[in-house]
């Protein structure tokens, strides 16, 4: 890869998280806002408009688990989101085939917000040294921003698996159905910084940055203890709840029973829980999600 | 009246707000942690079993606007929530004409649930002198504790309304479809102080409270702004959004629009917005409400 050419900015891929359809509403109504990117050419989706009319997450089933390669090739699938993901996937293949002196490549910033306590989270499909510079730029810059790898085999069916370049952006803690104001501008800020980290890669203008990154690997889904009847008899403990990220270390309180009773973690290793308490995730009676921390080196990228 | 002999506990008028919903679940099968109210028959409601299987605010129209009287008894309406709040009122005048010996009132404790910063707020539906002393020993057990006066004609279709004594509850922030475990325990206490009150006055034992309180008066729902083809073209302004119960003065910033300006507010009179940027009430396009504040002077209770 020499150039970035093409950036693509997604919002709605969930159609009740506001803070990434507005923001492509307001690049699309004001684009002399992303005039400055002269090198780049930037587009703007907006995932599902049926379900960002309803304000529903989906209509059918998630959209942003319906972009695995095989999914997108198999005639039988034709629930709405599984139609729409094939039809998003042939508008990014078309621009590639359209234009062959560009490369074919996209890079992709998809905006959702989560209800847990994640800040601004930066959800890597790969560790490219290309992705893996830029997010140690926007590190710099703020060092809140923390680094989720989600790369294993099961997340080859999101959006962003579809291209080399970009990540998941999740920013919270923010309900669904809100437009929240101050995280709005936080994230604008961020696509700036972004698409002025990718502008000075193509003008090969070197940054300095830290030779190492803090990521956190997803490594287990944790689900609500149920009772004998299949209902979530604890929710998670008030210790816990909020503490995204932090260090969750064995014997520590994990689940508050509704029966007074305090469940703790098992484990033996120190895990760093993330998206605790996201809504989103109750129809799958998760609670959260355990991580592993680890210290990646930075290679050098080609370009700088 | 001479006593509240019975309580209603209702939660899941809602079925996307989990607070109330778990904390009804948690009296029923646990019974024990109320079993000291001898005084007092406890009854709980889960009050739309369809919405919260379905974790969605309602299946056909909002059910706490599904009260009024008027509506009650109109045979042509037989939407979901028409229907089930028909159901609701049979149930609770059977219980009064069932037993001529219980007084025919019923006290309501309605929990809700909101993602505007509302701390906890009391939806009074009147100021009968039991309820404003029932409020003044709440604040003065918790200062924070925040009182609206929301008895206007509108909301009388509130499930509020069939019951002379008790209140609405609003929680929050707390996004729909998140058990937050911190705000639960808090309401949990909420409820033993609300009826260690009732279990007081039934046994005529005097307590020390104040003799005026804070109510916020609702005076006004306050729209987002529009652009042409009906699109919101502001957000609720970042030094606003959080601020419920914040004093706006005259020319204070209320919406940044996307185009980068701010809109000021032009009234005249201080006012105090709360439920800012309620989920809920982005379908009617609801920022948030005016509210004016007044002291009010606490009628002796007859019984205290």
């Amino acid at each position: 890869m020499n150039q970035i050419q093409r950036v693509t900015i997604v919002g709605g891929i969930h159609g009740n998280e506001l803070l990434g359809i507005y923001l492509v509403k307001k690049f699309r109504k004001f684009p002399q806002i992303l005039q400055r990117y002269t090198d780049i050419e930037i587009k703007t989706l907006l995932a599902n408009p049926k379900a960002i009319a309803s304000n529903k997450r989906y209509i059918d089933i998630d959209l942003n688990r319906c972009f695995d390669l095989k999914d997108l090739s198999d005639r039988s699938l034709v629930l709405y989101e599984q139609l729409l993901a094939k039809a998003i996937y042939q508008q990014f293949k078309s621009e590639r085939s359209n234009d062959m002196a560009l490369p074919p490549s996209e890079f992709i910033i998809d905006i959702h917000t989560t209800t847990a306590n994640m800040g601004i989270t930066l959800l890597l499909s790969n560790e490219l040294p290309f992705n893996l510079n830029l997010v140690a730029y926007l590190v710099a810059l703020n060092p809140k921003i923390k680094l989720v790898c989600a790369h294993s085999k099961r997340e080859k069916n999101r959006l962003r698996s579809i291209s080399p370049y970009g990540f998941t952006l999740e920013v919270g803690s923010i309900p669904h159905g809100v437009l929240d104001p101050i995280w709005f501008a936080k994230t604008e800020a961020l696509i700036f910084s972004i698409l002025d980290y990718i502008t000075k890669f193509n003008r090969q203008q070197k940054e300095n940055i830290s030779d190492s990154l803090t990521l956190y690997s997803v490594f287990k889904a944790v689900s609500f203890p149920l009772d004998e009847i299949g209902e979530i008899n604890a929710m998670v403990h008030p210790q816990l709840h909020g503490k995204d990220y932090c260090a969750l270390h064995p014997r520590q309180p994990i689940f508050l029973k509704f029966d007074g009773s305090t469940i703790l973690y098992k484990g033996n290793e120190t895990v760093y829980p993330i998206f605790i308490n996201e809504s989103a995730y109750g129809e799958k009676n998760i609670a959260m999600y355990f991580t592993s921390r680890k210290q990646v080196f930075i290679p050098l990228d080609k370009k700088m």
